[in-house]
């Protein structure tokens, strides 16, 4: 097989399976619904998807999906995988995505089918870009070590003209945080300018950095479109500026890869509309090939949300999602392609011997908004606190004993003594 | 409310209904968990999204997507309007997708949300790059008026080299196609490289133009990166080709943006994994709002599907996208922005009937696969059947009836007595 990639895919059907699979198969393949004069049986040996497996899983009264398919008396759910030679799509992450995501979601005999996982071979990912810093990269940048960096986020979201901007920056790097992110809302409006929310804002960095010797991280959002993204960049890097956010869904696997091939800075990929992809049980996709693909087109750092009950999502898939932004593409490959997964959403002290114990990993962005800005001793507490119990939680100390010679966590632990139900970050 | 952009959902949830609405209005625009310092009154007034509407609209027991949130005894479905002022966003595509589908989508109590709608001030829509060409400049490319464009489709979808393609491609001008496209399965593998294949295909095309006067629109698949998109778009021109492709899905906003800066011919934008974003009642959004960004982007020709039963989608849907893409977008503006339809998906001269009754237009690209190359008399009768088929349908003379004097018609309907359940284009 090394020379396929595969896709496996949930799908359900009042018809039968097998039959149905293999139509799959020819849809996104060789197939036309009556045989032309070309399709010989070797251009099927070459270029034909295979069905290489088929687990039935149950089956349901309903369809899950609209289709102007006849009613079944019953729908069976099925796992199957499909594979594809990569001679198909060359090297194309656009045409990779066209195979497995595309006209098969709109099969009448399908009333399911949803996107599990991909799998590709060495050859295909060696010939990707995959993220050009990934985490060392980004702790490179940033000097951190030993635990998460520590994130905030602009608030509010938007309304801010770039002065005000800058302030709230110089107020969060005093604080001692290691990085910062534009709100997803927030790219270049007419009252906030990018140029000139860089401008100020790297002035506020650049001296902190110059009187501190700790330089702030700021993934500015310069979604936009592919010029806009390139420009927009350079602003970035000539300001000194140390990363640049894209919301991924809004801006496409095009735009990505085109600020990736130019990129000399890390790339803060945002998920922004991602739920609307996933929700839906038989629709869509799981995060796995989402965050897959994103990591070959060169993103650095993907959102995974957090811990902190924001959104819809389970705790299980949360720490799914970021288990796969830490887990290598391929294990025949010398270079590191993972990427850093971003814990945002509801994240406090509280969140941080979940998050570790579960993900098992130190290696992540951990974005907090009120849990740094409304720390009653100020935001510098706030910061030393969220630290503190990072610190804590990897020596695996109870993070009531660890509070006891910590000011500052222990403020915090007395301002909010139980995990929160609901925070924004 | 001429300096707001508003969308409007369905959405559902177990809580009340006004306090979702205005969750959501705040977590797109300015609210934050807690309120911070820099969160006025001033900048509520200037930024903050407002719910304009709400109308409740049923109840169900269980909740249509999944979530953490607490089960509720019943869940409520609402179709609400939020509106934003433009100045939020600017004039960038990326971010309207980002404001009206980011993370609204994820919100806890939301166990349903749908995007139907966008409106757009016209202050807005003048500042976007719209369609260069549309129809008027399709028909002008193609010589055609008075009846769709009669199209088809290179089969098999893969595996031909540039030769073979070209081949087809002849085969096709010969019988007197007005448009031919590749599979949205086909850009630039490495057997049938797109700089070859615009050659090869523009070479037989060019040709046969200069014997016939007749110049065949060719779309050829350029889906990739944003250079590749422009380098590709290059050699079509070069060649003397009239159109480009894109699988919008796989591309993204910031691709084709790039693209349409860029182009000085038609864009040609598939939809292949439309379904997946669109099947589940309570997810994703409608044609209506797809179909706009994508013209607002530049996209010339959008699909639609066909009434040939290809695919999950029932007719009225199909109808309803056709006419969406031929709605102006603003009364207010003289510019043309209308898309023309691509009609794609078990085409034959049975679907010119329903087609032209239902859209109520002629201004399509039609694209038929064996309807035109299953002929019983030759492709080129294929072509000349369904070109009958439409010419009587437009001047509303029965299938038949027309038939008599027109031997491909009558031979078509010999041998395709009744409207297909099934075909392929």
């Amino acid at each position: 097989m090394s020379d396929r990639f595969s896709a496996t895919y949930l799908i359900e059907t009042g018809a039968d399976v097998a039959s149905v699979a293999d139509e799959l198969a020819g849809e996104q393949s060789t197939s036309t619904s009556r045989r032309v004069p070309l399709e010989t049986e070797e251009l099927f040996q070459q270029y034909r998807a295979h069905v290489e497996s088929i687990e039935i899983l149950g089956e349901r009264n309903e369809p899950s999906l609209g289709s102007i398919e006849k009613p079944y008396p019953v729908y069976r759910q099925a796992r199957i995988v499909v594979s594809w030679p990569t001679h198909n799509i060359g090297n194309s992450l656009p045409m990779l995505w066209t195979t497995i995501l595309g006209n098969q979601t709109g099969m009448r005999r399908l009333s399911g089918i949803r996107l599990e996982r991909i799998d590709l071979p060495s050859s295909f990912v060696s010939e990707t870009l995959r993220p050009a810093f990934g985490i060392e990269g980004t702790r490179r940048l940033t000097g951190t070590a030993g635990r998460p960096l520590i994130g905030s986020v602009i608030k509010p979201n938007i309304g801010l003209v770039p002065e005000q901007t800058a302030e709230v920056v110089r107020g969060l790097a005093e604080s001692g945080v290691d990085f910062v992110k534009d709100d997803e809302l927030m790219s270049n409006p007419p009252y906030c300018p990018i140029e000139q929310r860089v401008t100020r804002v790297m002035d506020v960095i650049n001296r902190h950095a110059d009187k501190t010797g700790k330089k702030v991280m700021y993934a500015f959002n310069i979604s936009g479109d592919a010029d806009e993204l390139r420009r927009r960049h350079d602003a970035v890097a000539e300001a000194g500026g140390t990363c640049v956010m894209v919301n991924l869904n809004s801006v496409g696997l095009a735009g990505v890869i085109a600020l990736r091939k130019h990129s000399v800075l890390p790339i803060h990929g945002h998920r922004a509309g991602w739920a609307t992809m996933t929700r839906a049980a038989m629709q869509g996709l799981d995060f796995s090939p989402f965050q897959m693909v994103h990591r070959l087109a060169g993103v650095d750092h993907i959102h995974v949300s957090g811990l902190g009950r924001k959104f819809w999502e389970s705790e299980e898939s949360i720490v799914g999602s970021a288990k796969a932004c830490l887990s290598p593409m391929t294990e025949e490959l010398e270079k590191d392609d993972r990427a850093m997964p971003v814990v945002s959403g509801g994240s406090t002290i509280h969140q941080a011997k979940p998050t570790y114990d579960k993900i098992g990993s130190k290696d992540l962005i951990y974005v907090c908004g009120s849990g740094i800005m409304s720390h009653p001793m100020g935001p510098a507490a706030g910061v030393r606190s969220i630290v503190d119990a990072w610190e804590g939680v990897i020596s695996n100390i109870d993070l009531r004993s660890y509070a006891s010679s910590r000011p500052a966590l222990s403020a915090a632990l007395e301002h909010w003594p139980e995990p929160n139900v609901s925070e924004s970050a």
